[in-house]
Protein backbone atom coordinates (compact mmCIF):
# COMPACT_ATOMS: atom_id res chain seq x y z
CA UNK A 1 0.00 0.00 0.00
CA UNK A 2 2.98 2.14 0.74
CA UNK A 3 4.30 1.55 -2.71
CA UNK A 4 0.88 2.67 -4.34
CA UNK A 5 0.23 5.92 -1.98
CA UNK A 6 3.86 6.71 -2.85
CA UNK A 7 3.33 6.31 -6.19
CA UNK A 8 0.79 9.00 -6.27
CA UNK A 9 2.27 11.92 -5.04
CA UNK A 10 5.74 11.63 -6.41
CA UNK A 11 7.27 12.92 -9.33
CA UNK A 12 7.71 9.35 -10.52
CA UNK A 13 4.25 9.43 -11.08
CA UNK A 14 3.18 10.43 -14.70
CA UNK A 15 -0.08 11.69 -13.62
CA UNK A 16 1.63 13.91 -10.58
CA UNK A 17 4.20 15.44 -13.18
CA UNK A 18 1.15 16.35 -15.36
CA UNK A 19 -0.76 17.99 -12.67
CA UNK A 20 2.42 19.77 -12.07
CA UNK A 21 3.36 20.89 -15.64
CA UNK A 22 -0.24 22.44 -15.90
CA UNK A 23 -0.09 23.83 -12.59
CA UNK A 24 2.53 26.36 -13.05
CA UNK A 25 1.44 26.75 -16.76
CA UNK A 26 -1.52 28.29 -15.41
CA UNK A 27 0.33 30.14 -12.91
CA UNK A 28 2.21 32.00 -15.33
CA UNK A 29 -1.10 32.81 -17.48
CA UNK A 30 -1.90 33.96 -14.32
CA UNK A 31 0.81 36.31 -13.89
CA UNK A 32 0.18 37.62 -17.11
CA UNK A 33 -2.75 39.17 -16.14
CA UNK A 34 -0.61 41.06 -13.35
CA UNK A 35 1.75 41.96 -16.16
CA UNK A 36 -1.29 43.12 -18.98
CA UNK A 37 -3.03 45.61 -16.31
CA UNK A 38 0.37 47.14 -15.42
CA UNK A 39 0.26 47.75 -19.08
CA UNK A 40 -2.87 48.46 -19.81
CA UNK A 41 -2.76 51.18 -16.78
CA UNK A 42 0.37 52.60 -18.20
CA UNK A 43 -1.00 53.36 -21.63
CA UNK A 44 -4.06 54.72 -20.91
CA UNK A 45 -2.44 56.72 -17.58
CA UNK A 46 -5.06 55.14 -15.26
CA UNK A 47 -4.03 54.75 -11.44
CA UNK A 48 -6.10 53.94 -8.64
CA UNK A 49 -3.32 55.31 -5.81
CA UNK A 50 -2.17 58.69 -5.64
CA UNK A 51 1.40 57.87 -4.86
CA UNK A 52 0.95 56.17 -8.17
CA UNK A 53 0.23 59.40 -10.58
CA UNK A 54 4.31 60.95 -10.76
CA UNK A 55 4.35 57.51 -13.39
CA UNK A 56 4.03 58.99 -17.02
CA UNK A 57 1.33 61.60 -15.54
CA UNK A 58 -1.04 59.06 -14.71
CA UNK A 59 -4.70 60.38 -13.39
CA UNK A 60 -6.53 59.13 -10.86
CA UNK A 61 -9.10 57.54 -13.12
CA UNK A 62 -11.01 54.15 -14.44
CA UNK A 63 -10.46 53.12 -17.96
CA UNK A 64 -12.46 50.08 -19.85
CA UNK A 65 -9.64 48.34 -20.76
CA UNK A 66 -8.01 48.15 -17.89
CA UNK A 67 -11.69 47.24 -15.79
CA UNK A 68 -11.60 44.33 -18.76
CA UNK A 69 -8.39 43.16 -17.53
CA UNK A 70 -8.83 43.03 -14.46
CA UNK A 71 -12.05 41.07 -14.47
CA UNK A 72 -10.74 38.65 -16.89
CA UNK A 73 -8.19 38.25 -13.56
CA UNK A 74 -10.79 38.37 -11.39
CA UNK A 75 -12.43 35.72 -13.24
CA UNK A 76 -9.22 33.34 -13.05
CA UNK A 77 -8.96 34.09 -9.11
CA UNK A 78 -13.15 32.48 -9.25
CA UNK A 79 -12.10 29.50 -11.42
CA UNK A 80 -8.25 28.43 -11.17
CA UNK A 81 -7.28 28.02 -7.57
CA UNK A 82 -10.26 25.88 -6.76
CA UNK A 83 -9.08 23.59 -10.14
CA UNK A 84 -5.75 23.40 -8.64
CA UNK A 85 -7.28 22.01 -5.27
CA UNK A 86 -10.14 19.84 -6.96
CA UNK A 87 -7.46 18.13 -9.35
CA UNK A 88 -4.49 17.50 -6.90
CA UNK A 89 -7.83 15.48 -4.82
CA UNK A 90 -8.87 13.98 -7.97
CA UNK A 91 -5.31 12.23 -8.78
CA UNK A 92 -5.40 10.60 -5.38
CA UNK A 93 -8.96 8.82 -6.44
CA UNK A 94 -6.21 7.10 -8.83
CA UNK A 95 -8.54 7.95 -12.15
CA UNK A 96 -7.45 7.15 -15.81
CA UNK A 97 -4.00 8.69 -17.33
CA UNK A 98 -4.97 9.30 -20.42
CA UNK A 99 -8.56 10.89 -19.12
CA UNK A 100 -7.31 13.22 -16.42
CA UNK A 101 -4.77 14.33 -18.57
CA UNK A 102 -7.41 15.32 -21.42
CA UNK A 103 -9.14 17.31 -18.25
CA UNK A 104 -5.99 19.15 -17.41
CA UNK A 105 -4.96 19.72 -21.06
CA UNK A 106 -8.47 21.28 -21.89
CA UNK A 107 -8.54 22.94 -18.79
CA UNK A 108 -5.31 24.60 -19.40
CA UNK A 109 -6.35 25.60 -23.09
CA UNK A 110 -9.77 27.03 -22.71
CA UNK A 111 -9.18 29.05 -19.67
CA UNK A 112 -6.14 30.41 -21.91
CA UNK A 113 -8.69 31.23 -24.86
CA UNK A 114 -10.89 32.89 -22.15
CA UNK A 115 -8.36 35.28 -20.99
CA UNK A 116 -7.34 35.68 -25.17
CA UNK A 117 -11.08 36.18 -25.98
CA UNK A 118 -11.84 38.34 -22.71
CA UNK A 119 -8.90 40.80 -22.55
CA UNK A 120 -7.05 40.66 -25.25
CA UNK A 121 -8.84 40.45 -28.75
CA UNK A 122 -12.12 40.70 -27.49
CA UNK A 123 -14.26 37.98 -29.51
CA UNK A 124 -18.21 38.63 -29.65
CA UNK A 125 -20.44 35.96 -26.95
CA UNK A 126 -20.38 33.52 -27.03
CA UNK A 127 -16.52 32.88 -27.69
CA UNK A 128 -16.12 33.75 -24.11
CA UNK A 129 -19.20 31.87 -22.44
CA UNK A 130 -17.95 28.81 -24.39
CA UNK A 131 -14.63 29.19 -23.04
CA UNK A 132 -15.73 29.65 -19.53
CA UNK A 133 -18.42 26.66 -19.16
CA UNK A 134 -15.55 23.97 -20.29
CA UNK A 135 -13.61 25.10 -17.30
CA UNK A 136 -16.31 24.90 -15.26
CA UNK A 137 -17.87 21.79 -16.13
CA UNK A 138 -14.17 20.12 -15.64
CA UNK A 139 -13.67 21.90 -12.24
CA UNK A 140 -17.44 20.41 -11.38
CA UNK A 141 -17.40 16.83 -12.90
CA UNK A 142 -13.91 16.07 -10.67
CA UNK A 143 -15.18 18.24 -7.99
CA UNK A 144 -18.47 15.45 -7.74
CA UNK A 145 -16.22 12.67 -8.44
CA UNK A 146 -14.45 14.00 -5.73
CA UNK A 147 -17.38 14.07 -3.05
CA UNK A 148 -18.87 10.34 -4.26
CA UNK A 149 -15.58 8.89 -4.01
CA UNK A 150 -14.31 10.31 -0.29
CA UNK A 151 -18.09 9.87 0.72
CA UNK A 152 -18.05 5.99 0.57
CA UNK B 1 9.12 6.54 8.82
CA UNK B 2 8.15 5.87 5.47
CA UNK B 3 5.00 4.10 7.00
CA UNK B 4 3.59 7.07 8.69
CA UNK B 5 3.98 9.99 6.42
CA UNK B 6 2.45 7.84 3.86
CA UNK B 7 -0.60 7.42 6.17
CA UNK B 8 -0.79 10.88 6.57
CA UNK B 9 -0.93 11.89 2.77
CA UNK B 10 -2.95 8.97 1.40
CA UNK B 11 -6.80 7.92 0.79
CA UNK B 12 -6.37 5.35 3.25
CA UNK B 13 -5.47 8.19 5.91
CA UNK B 14 -9.65 8.88 7.46
CA UNK B 15 -8.64 12.65 7.74
CA UNK B 16 -7.34 12.59 4.62
CA UNK B 17 -10.52 11.65 3.22
CA UNK B 18 -12.53 14.04 5.65
CA UNK B 19 -10.60 16.75 3.84
CA UNK B 20 -10.95 15.90 0.30
CA UNK B 21 -14.45 15.30 1.01
CA UNK B 22 -15.28 18.92 2.17
CA UNK B 23 -12.70 20.66 0.19
CA UNK B 24 -14.68 19.40 -2.81
CA UNK B 25 -17.89 20.31 -1.52
CA UNK B 26 -16.36 23.70 -0.35
CA UNK B 27 -15.40 24.25 -4.22
CA UNK B 28 -18.81 23.16 -5.39
CA UNK B 29 -20.06 25.67 -3.05
CA UNK B 30 -17.90 28.35 -4.54
CA UNK B 31 -18.63 27.50 -8.25
CA UNK B 32 -22.23 27.27 -7.16
CA UNK B 33 -21.78 31.81 -6.90
CA UNK B 34 -20.47 31.75 -10.47
CA UNK B 35 -23.85 30.33 -11.44
CA UNK B 36 -26.24 32.40 -9.04
CA UNK B 37 -24.33 35.59 -10.28
CA UNK B 38 -25.35 34.32 -13.76
CA UNK B 39 -28.86 33.77 -12.86
CA UNK B 40 -28.92 37.36 -11.16
CA UNK B 41 -27.54 39.33 -14.13
CA UNK B 42 -29.72 37.39 -16.62
CA UNK B 43 -32.97 38.57 -14.54
CA UNK B 44 -31.92 41.66 -13.98
CA UNK B 45 -30.78 42.39 -17.14
CA UNK B 46 -27.01 43.88 -15.83
CA UNK B 47 -24.22 43.27 -17.53
CA UNK B 48 -20.50 44.47 -17.53
CA UNK B 49 -19.76 44.02 -20.77
CA UNK B 50 -20.95 45.18 -24.33
CA UNK B 51 -20.61 42.13 -25.90
CA UNK B 52 -22.87 40.23 -23.44
CA UNK B 53 -25.66 42.86 -24.05
CA UNK B 54 -26.99 40.89 -27.00
CA UNK B 55 -28.01 38.38 -24.67
CA UNK B 56 -31.54 38.94 -23.44
CA UNK B 57 -31.32 43.05 -24.41
CA UNK B 58 -29.30 43.31 -21.08
CA UNK B 59 -27.98 46.93 -20.02
CA UNK B 60 -24.20 48.00 -19.40
CA UNK B 61 -25.01 48.54 -15.36
CA UNK B 62 -24.24 47.47 -11.96
CA UNK B 63 -27.56 45.81 -9.75
CA UNK B 64 -27.24 45.90 -6.21
CA UNK B 65 -28.83 42.27 -6.41
CA UNK B 66 -26.02 41.03 -8.45
CA UNK B 67 -23.71 43.15 -6.41
CA UNK B 68 -24.63 41.20 -3.20
CA UNK B 69 -23.42 38.26 -4.91
CA UNK B 70 -19.62 39.20 -6.05
CA UNK B 71 -19.63 40.21 -2.80
CA UNK B 72 -20.31 37.19 -1.31
CA UNK B 73 -17.89 35.36 -4.01
CA UNK B 74 -15.05 37.25 -3.28
CA UNK B 75 -15.60 37.13 0.58
CA UNK B 76 -15.07 33.01 -0.61
CA UNK B 77 -12.33 33.93 -2.66
CA UNK B 78 -10.64 35.81 0.79
CA UNK B 79 -11.27 32.80 3.22
CA UNK B 80 -11.73 29.59 1.71
CA UNK B 81 -8.36 28.85 -0.07
CA UNK B 82 -6.11 29.97 2.66
CA UNK B 83 -8.35 26.97 3.79
CA UNK B 84 -7.53 24.82 1.63
CA UNK B 85 -3.93 25.76 2.29
CA UNK B 86 -4.06 25.96 6.04
CA UNK B 87 -5.79 22.22 6.62
CA UNK B 88 -4.10 20.45 4.57
CA UNK B 89 -0.50 21.94 6.36
CA UNK B 90 -2.71 21.06 9.90
CA UNK B 91 -3.30 17.73 8.66
CA UNK B 92 0.48 17.07 8.69
CA UNK B 93 0.62 17.99 12.26
CA UNK B 94 -1.33 14.97 13.04
CA UNK B 95 -3.96 16.17 14.88
CA UNK B 96 -7.08 14.81 17.02
CA UNK B 97 -9.08 12.80 13.95
CA UNK B 98 -12.46 13.57 16.24
CA UNK B 99 -11.16 17.38 16.68
CA UNK B 100 -9.78 18.41 12.96
CA UNK B 101 -13.26 16.33 11.90
CA UNK B 102 -15.05 19.36 13.66
CA UNK B 103 -13.01 21.82 12.39
CA UNK B 104 -13.63 21.10 9.07
CA UNK B 105 -17.57 20.52 8.89
CA UNK B 106 -18.27 23.56 11.37
CA UNK B 107 -16.09 25.41 8.46
CA UNK B 108 -18.17 24.19 5.87
CA UNK B 109 -21.27 24.62 7.51
CA UNK B 110 -20.97 28.23 8.49
CA UNK B 111 -19.42 29.29 5.31
CA UNK B 112 -22.79 27.97 3.56
CA UNK B 113 -24.57 29.90 5.88
CA UNK B 114 -22.75 32.76 5.14
CA UNK B 115 -23.35 32.43 1.20
CA UNK B 116 -27.02 31.91 2.21
CA UNK B 117 -27.54 35.06 4.13
CA UNK B 118 -25.49 37.16 2.50
CA UNK B 119 -26.94 36.62 -1.25
CA UNK B 120 -29.46 34.17 -1.13
CA UNK B 121 -31.84 35.08 1.83
CA UNK B 122 -30.50 38.19 3.58
CA UNK B 123 -31.12 38.25 7.30
CA UNK B 124 -29.83 40.75 9.26
CA UNK B 125 -26.53 41.11 11.27
CA UNK B 126 -25.01 39.61 13.38
CA UNK B 127 -26.02 36.29 10.96
CA UNK B 128 -23.45 37.13 8.56
CA UNK B 129 -20.98 38.07 10.82
CA UNK B 130 -21.05 35.24 13.27
CA UNK B 131 -21.12 32.88 10.10
CA UNK B 132 -18.21 34.76 9.17
CA UNK B 133 -16.51 35.14 12.34
CA UNK B 134 -16.53 30.66 12.58
CA UNK B 135 -14.70 30.29 9.31
CA UNK B 136 -12.08 33.52 10.33
CA UNK B 137 -11.28 31.61 13.74
CA UNK B 138 -11.30 28.23 12.84
CA UNK B 139 -8.64 28.90 9.63
CA UNK B 140 -7.11 31.08 12.49
CA UNK B 141 -6.26 28.36 15.23
CA UNK B 142 -5.34 25.92 12.66
CA UNK B 143 -2.58 28.60 11.15
CA UNK B 144 -1.36 29.69 14.63
CA UNK B 145 -1.24 25.96 15.32
CA UNK B 146 1.14 25.41 12.27
CA UNK B 147 3.37 28.20 12.78
CA UNK B 148 3.94 26.79 16.42
CA UNK B 149 4.08 23.30 15.38
CA UNK B 150 6.98 24.08 12.04
CA UNK B 151 8.69 26.65 14.31
CA UNK B 152 10.56 24.06 16.37
CA UNK C 1 12.76 5.33 -4.57
CA UNK C 2 9.59 5.35 -1.50
CA UNK C 3 11.91 6.84 0.63
CA UNK C 4 12.95 9.77 -1.09
CA UNK C 5 9.68 10.78 -2.44
CA UNK C 6 7.94 10.28 1.71
CA UNK C 7 10.82 12.39 2.52
CA UNK C 8 9.60 15.02 0.33
CA UNK C 9 6.38 15.22 1.71
CA UNK C 10 7.17 15.46 4.73
CA UNK C 11 7.37 16.69 8.19
CA UNK C 12 10.58 15.62 8.96
CA UNK C 13 11.80 17.09 5.37
CA UNK C 14 13.06 19.99 6.46
CA UNK C 15 12.19 22.08 3.10
CA UNK C 16 8.62 20.82 3.76
CA UNK C 17 8.61 22.45 7.26
CA UNK C 18 9.95 25.87 6.29
CA UNK C 19 7.38 25.66 3.26
CA UNK C 20 4.30 24.72 5.87
CA UNK C 21 5.87 27.64 8.37
CA UNK C 22 5.68 30.35 5.48
CA UNK C 23 2.91 29.35 4.80
CA UNK C 24 1.08 29.87 7.49
CA UNK C 25 2.52 33.36 8.10
CA UNK C 26 1.52 34.26 5.02
CA UNK C 27 -2.03 33.06 5.88
CA UNK C 28 -2.04 35.51 8.90
CA UNK C 29 -0.76 38.00 6.27
CA UNK C 30 -4.02 37.55 4.67
CA UNK C 31 -6.38 37.46 7.13
CA UNK C 32 -4.61 40.56 8.89
CA UNK C 33 -6.25 42.69 5.51
CA UNK C 34 -10.05 41.27 6.50
CA UNK C 35 -9.48 42.73 10.43
CA UNK C 36 -7.87 45.99 8.75
CA UNK C 37 -10.46 46.40 6.15
CA UNK C 38 -13.22 45.77 9.31
CA UNK C 39 -11.61 48.11 11.23
CA UNK C 40 -11.56 50.76 8.60
CA UNK C 41 -15.02 50.73 7.83
CA UNK C 42 -15.83 50.78 11.50
CA UNK C 43 -13.63 53.62 11.75
CA UNK C 44 -15.12 55.60 8.49
CA UNK C 45 -18.19 54.44 9.17
CA UNK C 46 -18.53 53.25 5.36
CA UNK C 47 -20.00 50.35 4.85
CA UNK C 48 -21.11 48.09 1.59
CA UNK C 49 -24.49 46.18 2.82
CA UNK C 50 -27.69 47.77 4.04
CA UNK C 51 -27.88 45.17 6.71
CA UNK C 52 -24.73 46.24 8.36
CA UNK C 53 -25.88 50.08 8.90
CA UNK C 54 -27.53 49.33 12.10
CA UNK C 55 -23.69 48.92 13.73
CA UNK C 56 -22.22 52.82 14.75
CA UNK C 57 -24.47 54.56 12.51
CA UNK C 58 -22.97 53.28 9.43
CA UNK C 59 -23.44 55.18 5.88
CA UNK C 60 -23.65 53.05 2.55
CA UNK C 61 -20.71 54.71 0.95
CA UNK C 62 -16.75 53.95 -0.06
CA UNK C 63 -14.41 55.41 1.29
CA UNK C 64 -10.78 55.89 -0.14
CA UNK C 65 -9.09 54.44 2.92
CA UNK C 66 -11.14 50.83 2.89
CA UNK C 67 -10.72 50.49 -0.88
CA UNK C 68 -7.09 51.16 -0.27
CA UNK C 69 -7.22 47.98 1.73
CA UNK C 70 -9.43 46.30 -0.54
CA UNK C 71 -7.11 46.48 -2.89
CA UNK C 72 -4.48 45.71 -1.10
CA UNK C 73 -6.00 42.54 -0.35
CA UNK C 74 -7.39 42.21 -3.60
CA UNK C 75 -3.12 41.70 -4.76
CA UNK C 76 -2.67 39.36 -2.06
CA UNK C 77 -5.48 37.03 -3.58
CA UNK C 78 -3.38 37.55 -7.30
CA UNK C 79 -0.01 36.86 -5.99
CA UNK C 80 -0.04 34.57 -2.73
CA UNK C 81 -2.63 31.34 -3.83
CA UNK C 82 -0.06 30.95 -6.66
CA UNK C 83 2.59 30.79 -4.42
CA UNK C 84 1.57 28.21 -2.11
CA UNK C 85 1.07 26.03 -5.36
CA UNK C 86 3.79 27.19 -7.52
CA UNK C 87 6.20 26.57 -4.34
CA UNK C 88 4.56 23.14 -2.72
CA UNK C 89 5.46 21.80 -6.46
CA UNK C 90 9.00 23.52 -6.73
CA UNK C 91 9.91 21.77 -3.50
CA UNK C 92 9.39 18.30 -5.16
CA UNK C 93 11.73 18.97 -7.85
CA UNK C 94 14.58 18.59 -5.31
CA UNK C 95 15.88 22.39 -4.99
CA UNK C 96 19.01 23.26 -2.90
CA UNK C 97 17.64 23.75 0.69
CA UNK C 98 19.25 26.86 1.31
CA UNK C 99 17.97 29.06 -1.96
CA UNK C 100 14.25 27.46 -1.72
CA UNK C 101 14.53 28.19 2.03
CA UNK C 102 15.74 31.80 0.61
CA UNK C 103 13.16 32.36 -1.62
CA UNK C 104 10.09 31.15 0.70
CA UNK C 105 11.62 33.78 3.48
CA UNK C 106 12.19 36.50 0.87
CA UNK C 107 8.77 36.14 -0.46
CA UNK C 108 7.00 36.50 2.72
CA UNK C 109 8.98 39.23 3.73
CA UNK C 110 8.25 41.19 1.00
CA UNK C 111 4.76 40.10 0.78
CA UNK C 112 4.41 41.81 4.02
CA UNK C 113 6.20 44.99 3.33
CA UNK C 114 4.08 45.54 0.65
CA UNK C 115 1.07 45.35 2.68
CA UNK C 116 2.51 47.99 4.66
CA UNK C 117 3.64 50.40 2.31
CA UNK C 118 0.28 50.09 0.64
CA UNK C 119 -2.32 49.49 3.27
CA UNK C 120 -0.77 50.49 6.96
CA UNK C 121 1.82 53.55 6.21
CA UNK C 122 1.84 54.51 2.25
CA UNK C 123 4.73 55.15 1.39
CA UNK C 124 5.58 56.84 -1.52
CA UNK C 125 6.73 54.95 -5.02
CA UNK C 126 8.64 52.64 -6.17
CA UNK C 127 8.21 50.97 -2.41
CA UNK C 128 5.34 48.89 -3.55
CA UNK C 129 6.16 48.29 -6.58
CA UNK C 130 9.78 47.25 -5.52
CA UNK C 131 8.13 44.86 -2.96
CA UNK C 132 5.29 43.77 -5.49
CA UNK C 133 8.19 42.53 -7.81
CA UNK C 134 10.22 40.86 -5.40
CA UNK C 135 7.16 38.41 -4.96
CA UNK C 136 5.89 37.98 -8.86
CA UNK C 137 9.73 37.58 -9.82
CA UNK C 138 10.31 34.62 -7.02
CA UNK C 139 6.75 33.18 -8.38
CA UNK C 140 7.81 33.40 -11.70
CA UNK C 141 11.25 31.83 -11.58
CA UNK C 142 9.65 28.91 -9.47
CA UNK C 143 7.11 28.28 -11.93
CA UNK C 144 9.49 28.41 -14.84
CA UNK C 145 11.53 25.94 -12.71
CA UNK C 146 8.36 23.73 -12.74
CA UNK C 147 7.28 23.52 -16.37
CA UNK C 148 10.96 22.76 -17.78
CA UNK C 149 11.44 20.43 -14.65
CA UNK C 150 7.69 18.35 -15.58
CA UNK C 151 7.92 19.35 -19.27
CA UNK C 152 11.08 16.55 -19.70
Amino acid sequence: MAQVVTDILSVNNPLFRVYAFYCSILVLKMMFMSVLTSYKRMTTKAFENPEDLAFLNGKLRTDESVERVRRAHLNDLEGIPIFFVVSLIYILTNPSYFFATTLFRVFTITRTIHTIVYAVVVIPQPARGISWFFGFAITGYMALHNVSYFLR
